[in-house]
Formats: structure tokens, sequence, C-alpha cells
């Protein structure tokens, strides 16, 4: 029996030193020309330039993220190259967390909970995130499922875009929509507690509301945050300060474009650009992991 | 160029007569025994049984509803049914509306909006249900390409389930969640109206809360109402009355594991069974028109 996915969560964090976990964002547009102009289709772009990704990234980070709509974007040849990025990611020994913010009601629900998660499964994803609108009998199957299968769950609380205020900051009954949200993201993770202190449900909350980072890590204090949003979206490494416990564990912090299209960042195109593409992942995410342990308690892993 | 998404459906509900469409939730453990015996692998039976429902019910109804979860639990070969189920109802007629009750923050819902809507997209749907906890400004990318490519789309308002009220029904400055995301809808419905009076922005309203369907109708009367819920869950015709305009115009109704695996209800199994699985699920169409005829003034399309 492997150990749950909060353990196993916990463990990849401490012997990578860092809560950095790279997003798999692949966009046409954004990829070394490379890939762009060898003729191949998108999906065998996508699958080929997340490999070099991977093989970059497999030693210095926990996990990886990898985003289901750019490969949905493509149709079947493109959820065929997801999953191939997600074998070869395991292989490598990342946990990997889907991106698909899934849900549907409950017999439904249990279709995209037994096909995500769990190495035996379709995808063989280690954790999903799932979206609550539908409320809580949507996520309940997801959490069986998980259990089942020691994978793990992160469900969308407080997103990092600007409009997710219009119905996550509703205030009803005194609280916020998103701290309804957490309270039931808190009350299941408690349910079953690793040795690491916290559980398999986990809650995405943004790197760009630091005020509400910081209230959410109180209100969940046993559920792993998965925080997007730093780097390219505007959160820096001292906005996500508050999402940690002091061992530098609890939060897992996603950056994605900022990682994987380095090379066309100022700092690092004019060092290597295109034809070293690889060589600016590698520094951009050591740049990244330094980053985070110098502003968080991060750097006490 | 062809007619918006929105005339197309008034279109084809007049043309077929009925607002009923047919979900197509294919279930391992409820296939009939030819699909479950033949050694063929999940993905085929999935696509087989699907096709074999299309010819059926194509000349019968105005659309089929896709429901990706079953699907893409099987991984990239359920994808790649999938993608042959929307391909052939298309080129039977029917319009495809695709449930995937997708979305993610904007320049990633692009992804989603770009694959899945439009003849020309990865997935080649009509229209997708789409869910709104990430709030307006990951819906609008969806509104955008549906524009584009005369689509359309069915944001999540009140769903069938139970558990919806954990959200949906909280109160918010003196009015509930889901009716402020109807409001939403039908903003955004208004602004481009077809010929046949509603817009290509619809909502996903269920068919168990007959009151709210109601109230949702009038709060939305530029918006087609995809109402799941009949049949299996509970719903009957007259609960759905509400959701239509007095031309029988406004809302389709949902039927899917009634209509699919109709050789297995006890009114349809001692005539046809499971050899005559297609014969069962044209029976229990033609019923399911007739019943929403009877009780609704779709009786007078």
């Amino acid at each position: 029996m492997p150990d749950c996915f909060a353990d196993r969560l916990a463990t990849a964090v401490k012997e990578t030193s860092t809560p950095l976990i790279v997003g798999l964002d692949p966009r046409w547009e954004s990829l070394p020309s490379c890939f762009r102009d060898d003729g191949a289709d998108r999906a065998t772009a996508y699958r080929d330039f997340c490999l070099g990704v991977i093989d970059v990234v497999a030693p210095l980070v926990p996990a990886v993220k990898p985003q289901a709509a750019f490969f949905e974007q493509l149709g079947w040849p493109g959820m065929k190259a997801l999953a191939q990025v997600i074998a070869a990611a395991r292989e490598r020994g990342l946990l990997v967390i889907a991106d698909g913010k899934r849900n549907d009601i409950g017999s439904t629900a249990v279709g995209y909970a037994e096909g995500w998660l769990g190495a035996e499964s379709a995808w063989g994803a280690d954790a999903l995130t799932i979206s609550p609108y539908l409320g809580d009998d949507s996520l309940e199957p997801f959490v069986q499922t998980a259990r089942d299968r020691q994978a793990g769950l992160f469900v969308l609380v407080k997103t990092s875009n600007p409009g997710g205020r219009f119905l996550q900051d509703q205030q009803s009954d005194g609280q916020t929509l998103y701290r309804r949200v957490a309270d039931w993201v808190e009350g299941s993770a408690a349910e079953q507690l690793g040795d690491c202190g916290y559980g398999a449900t986990g809650a995405v909350v943004g790197a760009t509301y630091p005020e509400q980072l910081a209230e959410l890590r109180v209100a969940m204090p046993h559920a792993w945050l998965l925080v997007p949003g730093f780097g390219s979206q505007g959160g820096t490494a001292a906005d996500v300060a508050p999402a940690f416990d002091d061992r530098g564990l609890g939060a897992i912090i996603n950056s994605s474009r900022a990682i994987l299209f380095a090379h066309a960042r100022p700092e690092y195109a004019s060092r290597y650009g295109e034809a070293e593409w690889q060589r600016a992942v590698e520094e951009a995410t050591r740049d990244a992991i330094a980053e985070l342990r110098a502003a968080t308690s991060a750097g006490k892993l």
C-alpha cells in the first residue's frame, strides 16, 4: 500500500527542498521554434516539449501540473499526448496533479473521479483539481475515490483571476462563499490525516490575494493549498508566504509560463535563447526555488 | 454563414416538433450485453452503442448531449470514441451539445472554448456546458468564441442534484447565487439575439426544482434553458412545463438513462429486451416526446 497522497506530497517537497511545482501549459505560439518548425503535428509538439521540460525539472521539483485545457484543445490526439506526458512524469518520479477543474453531479462525477485518480486509472494522475459549484454531494465521489486510491484532490476555493469575486467573494450568512467552500474542504481534509498532518482534500487558492491566502491558511489547517498565480500572473514569493506552515509545508506553489517559456524572458533570452530553451527552463526553475526559499518558510525545508 | 446557434436550435426543435434531446451517457454495466460480450474494448463499445442510439433518434429529436465524463473515464481512447460520436451525430443532422461543465481562468478558458466550439474545432460541438464558479471573466472567452463560431453555451445555473443548494441557493445581497448567475446569463443572451428571440448563451436548470424553473424562465427571457433531470432523476413532464415559452420554444429537455437503457425498464423489457434494444430506445424516445407534448406548450410545435 503506498503512502496517502498528503504524505507522498510532503515527502516529495522535503526531498526536493521546495514547494515549487511546474505547470505544464503548452501554448503553440509560445513554444520554442524548433517544435513549431519541423512539421510535427501540434499534439506531438506539445508532448515532446513537455517531455523536454520534465527531463529538466524532474530532479528539481516535487510535482508537475498539466493543464488539461491546452491538450484538450487539440482533440483526442492532444489527450493522447496528455496521457503520455502524465506517464513520463510519473516514471521520472514526479507527482502529477491533473488540472482539469472537473465536476458533475454525483453518479457522473464518479466517472471523472475513477478516470483520473490513481495509478491504475486511465489517466493515472496523483491528484485532480475540481470545481464546487454543483455542491457538496458532487464533491463526495471524488473524496471517496481519492481515499480508495491514495490519491488527492484540490477543490477550487479562491481563484487568482479578478472575476473570482463574482461568486467567490459574495457574502452569505456572514461569510464569503469561498470561506463556505473552505470550511467544507477543511472538514473533508481532517477526516483522513496523513502523518504529515494534512489530508487528501486540498484547496486551490490564488497567489494574487495574499490577505485571503492568510485567512484561508488559518481556516484550513489540515488542507494542502495549491497556489497558482505565482510568476506570470503577478503573485510574488512574499505574496505566497502566508500559505505555508512553519515547517515550510502545507502549500505548493505553481509556476507555468514563467518557467516553460523562460527562453523568451528578457533575463534569460540573451544568455540562452530558443536554441538552449532547456537551460532557460532549468535556470528559471532554480531562480523560482531560490525566491521561494528566501521569502517563505520553505527556506527551512 | 450558418444561422446562429439559437436559431439553429429553434429550427431543429420546430422541425422535429419536440424539445426532447437525448443524453449520450454510456455506462458499461448498463449496456446491452451484445456490447459487453464480444471482447471489444470499452471505448469501441461506447462508440458503437452511441452510434446505434444516434441511428434511432436522429429523425426524432433536435439534438444529442454526449456526457464527456463517461468517455473521459476511459482515457484517450474514450475521447477518440467521443470525437467519433460527435462527428456521427452531426453527420446525421443532429445538433451536438457537449456536456463537459468545463472552465478555467480567462487565457486558459480560451483553450476549452476554441477546442470545443464550432464545426472546425477539434471536437466540433455546436454547444458546450460550462461552470461559473471561477467568475464572469472566465465565462467571457466562451461567449466570444461562441459568437465568432455561431456556437452556443449553457452555463450551470441551478443543477438537478440536492447538493446544488450548497452554493447555488445561498442568499447574497437579497438574492440567491443561482439568480446572480442567471442575471449574467440573461445579459449575455440579450446581447446577441437570433430571429427566434433567444441568444447564444443559455442556462442549465434542473427539472427537479419546478418552482425555481418557473422563476428562472422569467428571469432569463432570452436564454435557452437546458433542462436535465427529466426521467430517471425524477423530474416529470409537468415539472418541466414552466421552462417553455408559449410557442413551445425556449427549453430543451434532456433524457439520458431512461432512453439509452430502455431495454432494461419494466415497461419495455418484456416486449423488446436486450436483443431489440434499439426498438426499446425508439419507443422510449417516442413516449417521452408524447409526454412532453401532452403536459407542456411543446404540444403547439
